[in-house]
């Protein structure tokens, strides 16, 4: 059976993949209380197996700590086997010490996840897979850019580029399964003027449909700039195909200042009422990945 | 060595604890990235055992995240025996399953902080002592109200009272340092009118100055209405004596409209800037009750 958490997004998530998996739904009960600390019940009789849907959505520690809290309901209920799907793993590009004296919190939050109670935890394209590791139970991460590339007609005539060569893998491994070119984008300083621009290292965009594929879209920052170039040197299109849209401040406008044609992106966090954004439901994909 | 945490309050306290106790003091770094994710550092080399001073002020699952990151911070800088002085803790009044279905928050949290590197939990006055069971470590939870008392002036002729039958055991334990009397409250329904009033079990309050004392101030209502019967039923004063002033919304206003004179509080959370509280600085208590 389902649980649907009790962070923003996560009760559409758990609806759709009640329906994708045909397990029976149920709603946790929340508050939060005059003081700030939030309150959560799980009413009434728990399978076994229970799986939770808490997406880690603003305000993150919120939907941490309600994560834990209700793997202890459960235990407390008597479920045996809890399942955490969490669409979007908060804390995720803190996955190394990059200075001293900096904590790995996404190993952090993963332990206690699975100290509240959980044994095992799947996610959504989490920034780096390694970082399941800290959990110590089975952790999962589902590849979702092929599923979402079909659902929103990406294929092998678009040209699949990664914003930087760390991320080229991702581009590649889609890039593959479509049959389509990809490249990544790469930072070059104008002899002349100075000015730093981006390109592709190895293609030319120029009549191209270019989708950049990136994990999450945060302020939007990188791909709005790299749109715009991309759109001087001639492509045909940019679109953005991102498997979390987090749109922090007014990366929103950023996108569409940038020329960018379309951003599609996975159910994993809110939905944000634009145009612009086109959301695939990501729950089947979940769904059929369940070890159940 | 101790280290100033982030949440509300922490910097003070630590600051005085530092003092107190003689030991050196540096501060965490931190600051909240545009998606909302926090991130702390702790800068330069640290000792073999370190005092993170963070209570779990608003808001509490932040203050709670931050604690967990700075443990594991602290780790991977070689820290060997850490210990988190937390003034207040939050989620201690979930601290068993009032029905089913419910967490047992305060075990969680208290466990996901040992899982995250603390090995010993120093508090002021938890709401239920036996909610430290959960800490795997060692953990205290320090008792502050005849040190309070001294400080703020309350002594034996003053008349000691437990806001319920509950709390009598904290108003005895008090009353008994001071050499003062002490009873609780009970409420009583008017045969006539149905009003429900409260009065003290066994003991007559008038030209009584009247202390109540309780662990928590959180909207207040409990105490107004009491203080204010109490003054009805002719006490010369009302005060109360507090660990922590949580005063969520408009908790103030209604203890200043009560006709209670004055408010005696820990500072284990961020000082209210208002004549009515009294703040006793509690890090010298802390200083004394840690084994180092």
């Amino acid at each position: 059976m389902i649980v649907a958490g009790l962070s923003p997004g996560s009760k559409e998530f758990a609806e759709s993949l009640a329906s994708a998996s045909g397990f029976g739904l149920i709603h946790a009960e929340g508050k939060v209380f005059p003081d700030g600390e939030v309150y959560v019940r799980v009413e009434g009789d728990v399978e076994h197996t229970v799986i939770v849907v808490q997406t880690m959505s603003r305000p993150q520690d919120t939907s941490i700590i309600q994560a834990m809290l209700l793997a202890d309901a459960l235990r407390g209920l008597r479920a045996r086997r809890i399942i955490l799907v969490s669409p979007y793993t908060a804390y995720a590009r803190q996955d190394k010490r990059f200075l001293p004296g900096e904590p790995i919190s996404i190993a952090v939050i993963l332990r206690s996840l699975y100290t509240a109670g959980y044994n095992e935890y799947y996610t959504i394209e989490i920034h780096k897979e390694e970082a399941l590791s800290a959990f110590p139970g089975s952790a999962v991460s589902i590849y979702p850019y092929y599923y979402m590339a079909s659902k929103a007609g990406i294929g092998g005539d678009h040209l699949i580029l990664a914003p930087d060569i760390g991320a080229l893998r991702r581009a590649e491994r889609l890039a593959r399964s479509l049959g389509a070119q990809y490249d990544y984008l790469v930072k070059r300083r104008d002899r002349v003027t100075g000015e730093i621009t981006v390109e592709p290292k190895h293609l030319n965009v120029k009549g191209r449909k270019v989708v950049i594929v990136d994990d999450i879209i945060s302020t939007g920052g990188t791909v709005s700039k790299a749109a715009r170039l991309l759109l001087d040197q001639g492509a045909e299109s940019v679109e953005v195909l991102v498997a979390h849209a987090v749109l922090a401040g007014n990366a929103l406008e950023k996108l569409k200042g940038s020329g960018v044609r379309r951003v599609v992106a996975g159910n994993t966090l809110p939905r944000v009422d634009d145009p612009l954004v086109e959301y695939v439901d990501l729950a089947p994909l979940v769904s059929d990945s369940l070890s159940i």
